[in-house]
């Protein structure tokens, strides 16, 4: 897997209405191999501690921040030479791009809008990315970004320090207990 | 594109809890690529709404059925010459297996669980298939699956009848309205 080091920014999350959701994409971004994920809007401890918990559980150093001021952040952010993608359906599609994306080695932040997306987002954004121009999800959009970025070798990212590991079956279900 | 028929099975659907997810999950499988979408557990014509009216936006012909009775369901699919695969964090890696489900121009029924998937669903599967051994979400492994399984050409899908096309852009929003 190459060393990219790949951030998410989650905008806009409302804890009742997004709960499942931002839960789903964070533990998309973690499994997909992202560092961590900061997210603007209403803080909300249940999603954190859901995610804690799988870190727990299945490994791994994923983290969680809050950020309101996430406009400041991603100024920070370019200062700090980190770039920025923005997932949208209106943007260029990942296809045509993702060589660019790759060719530079600088850390990404990934946008991943909610409810609305404030024009800020398009104009910090380095490249607006499209997933396909169809209405879906932002869960699959990044999982695609994030295996096209990565070329697959997420697929078989290792997570140190599990409490538990799935053996793959062709039926059933084996889970590995590790003795620390 | 290839040809292959591609339905998808959503294992017990609560409205209220899986309201977004569901919708979610049906999206993603309209955008990439799959014919339409059987469900179970509880009837949801808010869902069903939501995607007609996608539908009627954006084009295509995605198919939402709800189906109670949903091992018969799989059964009668069976015997109709059709293929299961269930997607599962247990089951093989969809790297490992892909070119294998590939190989079979059967169409293709894509299980993808609920809150508890029932033993039947691996039963019944010719394939048990894992996108990583991580949690994350049913959406973001149906859209690595159904990438992987149409190798990037559904990125580049087109929608008959759609009514309004986006014009991808490098920032900002363009979209087409087509005239009939």
């Amino acid at each position: 897997m190459n060393k990219l080091k790949i951030w998410v920014l989650r905008l806009s999350h409302r804890p009742i209405r997004d709960k499942r959701v931002t839960t789903h994409l964070f533990l998309t971004a973690r499994a997909f191999g992202a560092e961590g994920a900061f997210y603007s809007g209403e803080r909300d401890e249940k999603v954190e501690k859901s995610i804690e918990k799988v870190n727990k559980s299945w490994g791994g150093t994923f983290k969680i921040f809050f950020c309101q001021k996430w406009v400041k952040a991603v100024q920070k952010w370019k200062r700090d030479n980190g770039e920025v993608v923005h997932l949208t359906m209106y943007g260029l599609p990942v296809q045509d791009v993702i060589d660019q994306i790759k060719a530079s080695s600088r850390k990404k932040l990934v946008i991943v809008g909610g409810a609305k997306v404030p024009g800020a987002a398009y104009e910090l954004a380095d490249w607006n990315v499209s997933v396909t121009s169809q209405p879906h999800s932002e869960v699959s959009a990044l999982s695609i970004f994030l295996h096209e970025l990565f070329e697959g070798n997420e697929l078989k990212k290792s997570f140190e320090n599990a409490k538990k590991k799935i053996v793959p079956q062709a039926k059933g279900k084996k889970i590995e207990k590790m003795t620390l």
